[in-house]
């Protein structure tokens, strides 16, 4: 089977084109392949590339020749050697029509990222996270989770050998809490909520040797989620929607994918208007809908918040500038969609298109809906919509009909 | 975004190339693009093509070229009109290395079927099943299920407009009753097992005007099957592994993928030994593993069957045959493996490769690590398991640590 292997992304050398860091906020230069964490304003690092190298060394016509994976995208990524690369195969998403549910010329299509490793779009950026760890020697990871993070770093982490330290809040769906058990790390449910679950990690970093894997802490899961952009241009030709509806949680994707399309543009490989970014958060934690409605660079802690779609039930984000920024330099918007929205919409999309979605998925049609209904948005718009994960993961409706084997069956009755 | 369509499988026009049907015992034709059922002798059909026509039409290098998903195959394909395509994204499945499991120079992958349309292997032969139901104008369906199956019946079916009705023994994973409903289809429990489910369709046929989709009742869940082993081959370059281990039940995949390479071989893509077919079952339910051993063509009906990989608890199979020549013809053979080396497996994958199979995947790796230990397959030779469906599905071992975040945290005891 050599041709499997000579063939793959996976064990092709490929030139590589990071520069340096940078803090998102203040924009100052951080070194590059050293281990790094926030800036010293304690803000996200950028990754930068030279884009010049990269539109020099390879075109659209050899990114096509290549498998249908992450790893095609080689070029636009951190990782410098090939033998850091942990992979369980992060295959390219498809992009599904919801053709019945579409009310005019434009076309509405779902990215469904429940496909990759571990059912979830966090598989992204924990497996960039975790081959950079891996690249400059990190040993020890610890992570604060709501879940389907902590199971996509689980499964990279053992895959790479390196321990893992997961720590979530006791109301953390079953699912997950096992699975990041039974991918080989070490998890503790915590009579607290994810910001508890996170001063744990920063307090025992010290004596503990871990290295802090927080949502945007590190450099690299930005990286991973930009593949997002870098692949739906890509599946679209090298074209790009005119609006983007993503569940906004922590906001990584929003950021790496608004990041993909500004570094196709200047290399040249995307002309004209880019995608409307929509941020969709749940009306009972939409401290990014705050904010942009307010016009403040910043957003506010939530108090309270609840959400059946529990993803983007986070009350403050690390990077809400960066996505307050994609959202008004895109000329998007951010909109909150309440639970018995998220609810209905889940069930007309798996009703009418035979296609499940999670409740973070359901809340962008929700707001897709909404969106149209206000007039912000046009049935003659091509829209994306990011189904984050499986609809698998989660709660579905009971269905109780039973027949018995044992009589005659009444036909007229079913 | 007009490339997304004008560039994509689901759209463009290709040529078809069925001839006719075929009794897959007694080789007398049947007539193609008119809706079939079993043959006269009451066995699975099989769809015949011009393959020379295939070979003239297409090259590897345009293959190539195209998305990767299962319609690239569409020439190998009976869907004549691309108006019937009925899809939900049927992406290229990902071949993991197991490396750290590998003991030889053999390479051990793993094709993770997991990441298809409703999580398992199934989408594939209902999406063909029910392309080819919309092309032949049925418009209701009903069908017996373990619950996979049915799941996959109902997404394609709802997607298509195709009324279905799904009959199910009353301990089929809770899951699965549930995203059937959720997904469009009317479902019911019933106290009996899968051949008592079986009956209800039966009898229901003439007064409910059904079409019966029970498995290989039907000539097109078997092509669906087959895209398995046109997507190794691709995958692999056109080359096969010297073994394939296949978790078997119906074995409708298995039939398929043997029909693939035979095919693939006729037309001179394949040049060479082609796999030795393995079947995987379980210990508690073996069938074929027991024909296999006392050299006769048909199986007996298994009493008793239990294990825990329900997938392949089926204890008598219509195509049995079929399975029990392609073992034969490729020098493969059956092999049972028990309830206690399948749950070892699944841990020692996850555990170690932070790869989460499904029981019925799991062995597949106890069924490899069996044939290692006593002789039949060696280490030097390459191995392909299919894991065919996403382990998510499955009830996990529970994970009980917890940590109060009230009191400072003993960061030694963690």
């Amino acid at each position: 089977m050599q041709n499997h292997h000579s063939n793959s992304n996976l064990t092709t050398d490929r030139p590589t084109f990071v520069t340096h860091l940078e803090c998102g906020l203040e924009g100052d230069r951080y070194e590059s392949d050293v281990i790094q964490e926030l800036s010293k304003a304690g803000r996200p690092l950028l990754v930068k590339y030279d884009l010049e190298g990269i539109a020099a060394a390879i075109t659209k016509e050899e990114l096509a020749s290549r498998p249908a994976d992450l790893w095609r995208y080689r070029e636009f990524l951190p990782v410098r050697k090939t033998e850091n690369i942990v992979s369980l195969g992060e295959i390219q998403t498809p992009l599904i029509p919801l053709s019945k549910l579409q009310t005019g010329s434009g076309e509405l299509l779902v990215k469904d990222e429940g496909r990759l490793p571990t059912g979830s779009f966090k598989a992204r950026g924990l497996c960039l996270a975790v081959c950079m760890a891996k690249e400059l020697g990190i040993d020890k990871i610890a992570m604060p989770t709501n879940g389907n993070a902590g199971a996509a770093l689980a499964a990279y982490a053992t895959r790479a050998d390196i321990s893992t330290y997961v720590f979530c809040p006791d109301d953390t769906p079953e699912i997950n809490v096992r699975e990041i058990a039974a991918q080989g790390a070490k998890v503790w449910r915590v009579n607290g909520l994810i910001n508890d679950c996170g001063k744990i990690v920063g307090q025992g970093k010290e004596p503990m040797g871990w290295f802090d894997l927080s949502t945007l802490k590190e450099p690299y899961r930005i990286e991973g989620k930009k593949t997002m952009g870098l692949e739906l241009a890509d599946q679209l030709g090298w074209k790009v929607p005119d609006v983007i509806f993503y569940p906004t949680g922590g906001g990584t994707g929003l950021i790496g994918m608004w990041k993909a399309f500004n570094e196709l543009k200047e290399m040249g490989w995307l002309q004209g208007k880019l995608p409307r970014m929509v941020a969709v958060q749940a009306s009972g934690c939409a401290p990014i809908v705050k904010a942009w409605q307010e016009g403040t660079r910043h957003a506010e802690l939530w108090q309270d918040a609840h959400t059946v779609a529990a993803g983007i039930r986070v009350p403050v984000a690390a990077g809400d500038f960066l996505i307050l920024d994609a959202v008004r330099e895109s000329d998007g918007f951010a909109i909150a969609v309440d639970d018995d929205a998220i609810i209905a919409a889940g069930e007309e999309v798996s009703q009418k298109e035979g296609f499940l979605m999670c409740p973070e998925g359901a809340a962008t049609y929700a707001a897709y809906q909404q969106s149209l209904a206000n007039g912000t948005v046009s049935p003659e718009q091509s829209a994306v919509l990011y189904n984050c994960a499986t609809g698998l993961k989660y709660e579905l409706p009971r269905a109780d009909q039973t027949l018995d084997c044992t009589k005659p069956i009444d036909y007229s009755s079913l």
